[in-house]
């Protein structure tokens, strides 16, 4: 089959196409004859050579896939040759065939194209864990979203406002600021040109944020703290601002305040297993009746993978960049 | 009715006694005949001025209590006159009588004498809530409780193994350390001369902590994460080494770490009455078996409350310091 392999860490020209052998599902595992895949924040740092754990070289990106069941491993039960699906992927989807497990199989929505299934896995998973399960997300919660026009801001938002929560979100020009509003904040926030810590007291009678997702780490910590409504909880997602970072504890004891960091990409199966179940059964219902859309910036093919990869890191595109394999 | 009150912050002198008017309880509470109470360092910094939101002075200080339900106010139900309780009180427990919401009324248990009943509400709440309730304390966990010695840290030890905990706890002395181990604890770690992060990881083949109770905020906060296992949580109690840390996020998302900060005090009524609940349904039974006794270092009278607070600011007591009130 062909994949786009990373044979060294570097810019994104590294990325080429190459021919190798087709995966073979293991107990418990499918293989999926891929249709699409999407990029995520991780798989250029991972390029780079800068998330965490280094992956062993060459090997193949790509953490989520849409596309149709080729094979069933032993011990699957509940899905079948020919099934259209979605998957969270442990790595290997920028590929025309990946093996994924069982447990991480999403169907694909009735309405939701093939091509587009492949934007939802990770920002839904992702949106689940930190949101639903580690935060607690409920209706009328105050939900601030950091990055509101990214893959997972954009999921968020919509799952927030499903959801019932009063949902703010920053984002970095008038263009993304209007797309938030479209998919659901009450208030988009400049993060050029306006202090987002102001402009959710101010819109919560100084109340502050239930929870925040946040992605950018370290610059923005002690304004999370000060946004925190009581009891209010940060979801760090990722590190976009920095690693290191001052943190006020008393400010942040005077509100019983929590920091929750979390990723996606290197929990157990059985967590991986528990999160994408837990997607199915609070958050796909919302997707088929229409309320969580992929939001879709620009399809790639899979030959262009250096391509996409340079256009993510321009950092302008609105929701999820998306890499066609069958075209 | 006699109490020993805060007239202005100060040095533990500024406590004295004086006739105050007795409380009657509104709606929801009952007025406790109060047999003592314990003190806590939150007490310590409210007499300073330096605890969160200031005190209204003059004020009585004193969190937790021990007597006999003196009257019911309306809408009371479930308790009578003359039952013997302890309780967590919203400050006033330095005090002959104190009104407390119904909610916040634990039976004395049959095996605890009604002065050593005071010194177990604060302890039993602090821990049920952040380590059982936020942390999600399991058997077979690992827990790392800092302040072992303490009035919370010595309950904690026997809660921690009453649940089916591996205990590893801190302390600062030959005597604290071998109490902790008398508590229950696998292994003291003496904080002066140990690194408790090397001490941890290497009794669990490097996995470290899942839980890790700490009283000391900034100071320990960079070495908590060192020392926390793959999805370790560490709730922060006190901030008796400092309030504003260097945090090392992206060591911490590596091991998708959280930081719970938490205090009881200013806690709403329904929340108070959430964990009364729970310390009666999970460590009410362990301590009816003799599994969680108080932990008493010595017991003053309310006449000396002074005294009884330099004492606690030397720090060489071993758990609780009680007040005896009928005395």
């Amino acid at each position: 089959m062909r994949a786009a392999i990373l044979p060294r860490t570097g810019r994104p020209e590294v990325l080429v196409l190459a021919e190798v052998p087709d995966p073979h599902p293991a107990p418990g595992e499918v293989v999926i004859d891929v249709h699409a895949t999407a990029l995520n924040f991780a798989d250029l740092l991972q390029r780079k050579g800068t998330y965490g754990t280094p992956a062993k070289l060459p090997c193949i990106l790509g953490i989520e896939c849409s596309g149709t069941i080729h094979a069933l491993g032993p011990d699957v039960q509940g899905w079948k040759v020919g099934d259209e699906v979605c998957a969270l992927v442990s790595g290997g989807a920028y590929a025309e065939r990946v093996a994924v497990p069982a447990t991480q199989l999403l169907l694909r929505p009735h309405n939701v194209d093939l091509i587009s299934a492949a934007a939802l896995p990770e920002a839904a998973c992702t949106v689940w864990s930190n949101l639903l399960d580690i935060s607690g997300l409920r209706a009328g919660d105050i939900l601030l979203v950091h990055g509101g026009a990214g893959g997972i801001g954009t999921f968020a938002i919509q799952a927030g406002r499903a959801i019932g929560a009063r949902v703010f979100a920053t984002a970095g020009s008038g263009d993304k600021m209007q797309r938030c509003v479209t998919f659901g904040a009450e208030r988009a926030i400049s993060y050029r040109d306006e202090d987002f810590v102001a402009v959710v007291k101010n819109a919560t009678e100084q109340r502050g944020a239930d929870i925040i997702l946040d992605n950018m780490g370290a610059a923005y910590l002690a304004r999370n703290i000060e946004a925190l409504a009581p009891d209010g909880r940060i979801a760090m997602i990722g590190l976009q601002s920095g690693r290191d970072a001052e943190i006020p504890l008393g400010r942040m004891m005077a509100k019983r305040g929590s920091l929750f960091t979390t990723s996606l990409r290197d929990r157990p199966l059985a967590a991986k297993a528990r999160i994408v179940e837990g997607v199915r059964r609070d958050l796909w219902p919302h997707v088929e009746r229409g309320r969580i859309l992929p939001v879709i910036d620009r399809i790639f093919s899979l030959s262009e993978m250096a391509e996409a990869h340079c256009y993510m890191e321009r950092g302008s595109h609105i929701g999820k960049i998306v890499v066609s394999v069958r075209s």
